[in-house]
Parts: C-alpha cells; structure tokens; sequence
C-alpha cells in the first residue's frame, strides 16, 4: 500500500470483487457482503471485512475526476473536488455503521428485505469534513428543511436529511477510513457519513448536494426506511439507530467443552454512548453485568467481556445493552413488514460437552 | 393593552388566575388548563384560550430583571438581559405547540398521567430569535452534545435538546405570541420554543441554558417522556409529535339536526407539513378529502372541512390527515404505560335526528 498526500494508505486496488473472494463474508445477492461478528475481537472492523450494502451498481470514480455539485436552495451553487474538500477542516469520528435492516432474520413471520443475519453492522474511524463547512461554503437560504444527498450509483441513490442533521457538526463527507483512502466498496472516493443513524443515510459516491425548501418525496425517504403498522401505514421514518448488543463469542449453535470460556460481545445505540451491558447465563433468570473493555466515544461501539464457567449442558446467553439516555433493548420487537430496527435482546444458544 | 417598543401588545396582565376563571377551559389540577377544540374557528388560537401546561409553579418574573445565564461547554459563559436578546434577529413562525399526552385518555386501560382529552394543542405565531445564535455568541465548544434548558419554576425544569435541535434556525427564544408579550402562563417573559416536538421541550420561563458534553441524565429526559415496553423499559425518546388530526365541529356526543352541515377540524405534523386529510363520515367504510382552508406553512396546523348532508340516525365521523413524508395516522396506538403520543384517527360519534 502506498501513502498519499495526507497519509492515508491506498486502498483503491480493494474492490468488491476482492472482498467477494473471501469465504468467511456472506453475500446477499450480487452487491451485498454480510460480516459474521466472531471474525472481530478488536474495537475496529478492518475495511476488507466490514460489511457492504449498496441499493444499485458499484460505480468505479476516479479519485481525480470526482466532483460534488452543491445546488437547489442555496446562495450559489458551488462544484468541489476531493482535494477542495481535503483542504477544509479534518474531522475523524470513530462511529458504528448499522444497515436498518440488520438482524432482520429474526423477524418472525420473515419481513420483506435482504435477510440479514446480525452481519450488516460494523465499527470505524471515518475521516472526513463536516458536512456542515460545505453548505456554508454555498450558503443555505432561509427556508431550507432538507439536503438530498445523491449518490454515483446507477440508478442513483437519493436520500434526503433534515437541514439540522447535515448541519450536525459530527455529519461527514467522508473520504477515509481506518486509516486508509475509503474504498470502493464502501462509497469512495467520497461518502456522507451520519453518525448514529441508520446506514441509508450514509449515501454512497456522494455526487450531489441539493438543498430543498421541503422533505424530499423520493422513495427511500417516503416508501423504504418508514416503520409502519399491519395496515402498511407509515408511523415514522427510520432515523437513529436503537441500542442493541450482539454477542460474538460464543456463536449461536456452537459447543463448547466445560470450563472457562469468555462471553464477548459489541453493543452500540445511535441516540447515545452505551453505558452498560447485562449478561445472562442462564436464559435471562439472572443477569450479570459485563465489563466494557474496550471503548472510542460516544459514537464508537463498545466491546464487553463477561467470565463464564462453563457447565456441562445446554445454556441460552443472553446480552441486553443500556445506553447513557436510559434507553435500553427490549425483549421483543413488534414486527414491521419491512423488518426495520431489530435490537431485541440478542440469545445464543450453546451446547456444552464434559471436559475431554 | 399598551404597545411595546417591539409593537408587541402588553400582556402582562393576563395571568393563569384570569384564565381559570374561563369556565370553556378545562382544569387538570392548578396549573394546567385544557382548551376543547370547539372554542376556535381560526388559524390561530388566542393566548388566553391557548391550552396551559406547567409541570411545577408558575413563577412571575419581571421582564426587566429577566436574564438567561449560557455556561458550560462554551467558550465563554455570557448572562443576557431581554433587550439583550430583542436586539439579536427576530424571526417569526407560526407553529403548533402539543403536549405529548394530549388525547391521553383516549388509551384503554388508563394510562399514567395527566388525563388531558383532545384540548393539549394550540397553533400561534411565536416570535423570538434563533437559539444558534445565542450559542454562538458564547461559542459552543468540541465535543458538545446536548443543551439544558432550565427553567425558572420551581423546583425547575430541566429538560435537555441534541445540539443539532438546538443550533435548528427554527428553535427559538420567544418572547411574542400572537403579536403580543409572551403570557406568563406561557412561559413569558422568555421561553424556549422548538417547532414540531413534544410540548416539554420548549421549556418556559427559561433561565439558564448549558451545554454538556454528554446526554443529560435529568428525570424529564430519561424518566418521562420516553416510550416504553410492557416490561417498562425505555425503546425510545419523544421527540417530533406525529401527524395527527382532530375533528372539531361537530363535537363528540353532539346531537344535530338533518341537512347540511360542515365538518371541520384541525391537523398538524411534528415530522413536515400536513399535505392531505381524509374523513369518513360512515365509520370508516368510506373516505373523502378534505379541503385545506387555512394554511401558514410547514410548522402551522391546517384546518379542514368538509360538506356533510347529514342523515336521520347515528354517525361516526372520522379523521386521518397525512404529512408531506407520506406519514399518516394509524387507526390504534399500541398502549404505553405514560399514555405518550396518542394520535390514532379521531372517531365523533353524533346523533341525527328529523329536521324539526
């Protein structure tokens, strides 16, 4: 890997095709790939296994040919390029990205979507610009409500954020990630970035700014990412991700032989820092509460640890996180037809052998 | 009623004893008060109608000793006189204020908390300056979350926004309603005011505002006005009111006489702008659209009508207004233990009988 200007390495060569190759990922179709959490155990995903969701066709951009156009409600439309925006100021926020519809297999009866396992969630170091500096630069006029964010894709992603989200000094244009130029993947040479919400949000191949003097019609505002109740009526839209944990180790189904293992997990909630993580051994007749072991802000992921003394039998473990709001994982999430926002209590259930 | 140096008419004089003596209002205890829909015709509803909920004592404060303190994560602290405030930008907009348990009652079994009917919502033209402002004259600092409000009640409310709600161009400090001084018993001389959500978050009689870098743990953020499951558990903050829409002529339980009669009412949305409202006037079998007569924008309530040739016997009438997201509302809110966010379609059941 070779170092560029700004000391991010290259990571052009890091296509979809490459990351296609690795058996341990899981595709969804041709242009998903799903991360199965055991393959972490540190607090950042390497990009090669962090997960991919893209709605249409992975553009190919040339770093130096890409533009971003700033338009609609503005005081002049502006058109940068990535070394234009490499020159305003450096923000690095290290944040969970989490498609709205991870774990959305275990919505009973199943719920319309790609079936994600617990695999459409991850954890980095995204670098980039606030959002915000850019819309200045163009000057948002009085009566502005929403930014739509357009994608490079084809057909072209267009998502729309309320005005004070992309003004929200932690909304990125971002163009690294964990230390490296953003790959292709997963929305380079530029992406949006909204810490906490849901991945959607994130626009990928960012190509266009347009600020509206209205919410944004377009159908992954008003059709996709809306809970709605059993008669298919939107409720509200899919915004801040809830808290949710996972447990990585052990896996669901595995067996263990007696002794002393080690629960660890992840947990994560876009309205706030996690503050604590409750274990249970015993399918949730007594809780423990697990140490968080490692941690990066508010915005991060934390990893938790619990000891186990393993008896021989069967054992359901089970995981519930809390987060700084109070707010915390219900054990049961009301189905939604388009099985958006899992976060029940996660179990796992392991079989455990005498000692050999 | 004398005019202010702003043009705004003194209001001073209106205090929450003179409206309690207005047997249309509806008492809940000593400091709230209920209006009944039926008392307004108008776009706007008139401060001494307006609905009035208050959480501990109503404090009275001079508007020239009045003075709001900014500390915290700031650059530096700054304390502000009203004229202080009055020479900053004036915006103005006009807006519906709700109380997150308006329409309480209508959840079966009954639910915690103030028993209000369908009379917590009004719609005034608030006047104040934005809010962003204010923090930027103190400098908000790296790493800033949240802004506590606190207001000058006693004991003092203490409610918490995200700093992007906060540093919205639409949240303001107000200190005019409906053309005149901001009522006590609404908060004056100066309240805070954020367009669409849960009436707790526009703290009145504000006093301080700090910033934190943290979410604030305060009862009125992490107790309250939080949805929960059955088990009590907290899923989600209130935040944006739904779009919701309430029949106000006729009135539930009313009896009226054959012919032609007018079906109106009101419909708002924490979430844009009311872009449509159906009613039903055979239970729910049937829909037609409303008109729209009045209008003020995004944040303002619209009232409907609708001609009705009302027929001998009983009739159910019915409401659902949809907002420009595509967000309507459902025909059942699923129970919540504080009775938050009730805004299931609105069902008035009237009697007909024979013209005379």
């Amino acid at each position: 890997m070779s170092k560029d200007d700004d000391g991010l390495s290259s990571s052009r060569e890091m296509s979809l095709a490459e990351m296609r190759k690795d058996p341990r990922l899981v595709p969804y179709g041709e242009s998903n790939l799903g991360m199965p959490l055991e393959l972490v155990d540190g607090l950042l995903v390497p990009n090669e296994r962090f997960f991919v969701r893209s709605n249409a066709s992975t553009p190919l951009i040339d770093p130096r040919c890409w533009r971003l156009r700033v338009s609609g409600l503005v005081a002049r439309e502006v058109t940068l390029a990535l070394a234009d925006l490499r020159r305003m100021p450096v923000r690095r926020v290290t944040a969970f990205l989490e498609c709205a519809g991870n774990s959305r297999s275990r919505f009973m009866p199943t719920a319309e979507g790609t079936p994600w396992a617990n695999d459409a969630v991850g954890n980095a170091v995204w670098e980039g610009t606030p959002l915000a500096g850019v819309l200045a630069l163009s000057g948002v006029a009085p009566g502005a409500v929403e930014v739509v964010a357009t994608g490079g894709d084809e057909p072209a992603m267009r998502r729309a954020l309320p005005l004070a989200i992309a003004q929200d000094p932690e909304t990125l244009l971002v163009w690294g990630m964990n230390g490296a130029e953003l790959p292709v993947p997963h929305g380079g040479p530029v992406r949006l970035f909204v810490p906490g919400w849901a991945g959607i949000a994130s626009t990928k191949w960012l190509a266009g700014l347009e600020v509206l003097d209205r919410a944004f019609d377009g159908p992954y505002n008003t059709v996709s990412y809306v809970i709605r109740d059993a008669a298919g009526r939107g409720l509200r839209p899919v915004r801040e991700m809830p808290v949710k944990s996972l447990i990585s180790q052990p896996v669901d189904g595995s067996r263990l032989t007696a002794g002393a293992r080690l629960i660890s997990g992840y947990a994560w909630s876009g309205e706030g820092a996690v503050t604590r993580v409750d274990v249970s051994v015993d399918g949730g007749v007594s809780w423990a509460e697990a140490a968080l072991v490692a941690e990066a802000g508010r915005r991060s992921w934390v990893r938790f640890e619990l000891p186990w003394e393993a008896r021989p039998g069967v054992a359901q473990l089970r995981s519930r996180a809390t987060d700084e709001r109070g707010l915390t994982q219900p054990d049961e999430v009301a189905w939604n037809a388009r099985g958006y926002l899992m976060n029940a209590v996660h179990k796992v259930n392991v079989e455990v052998s005498e000692e050999p």
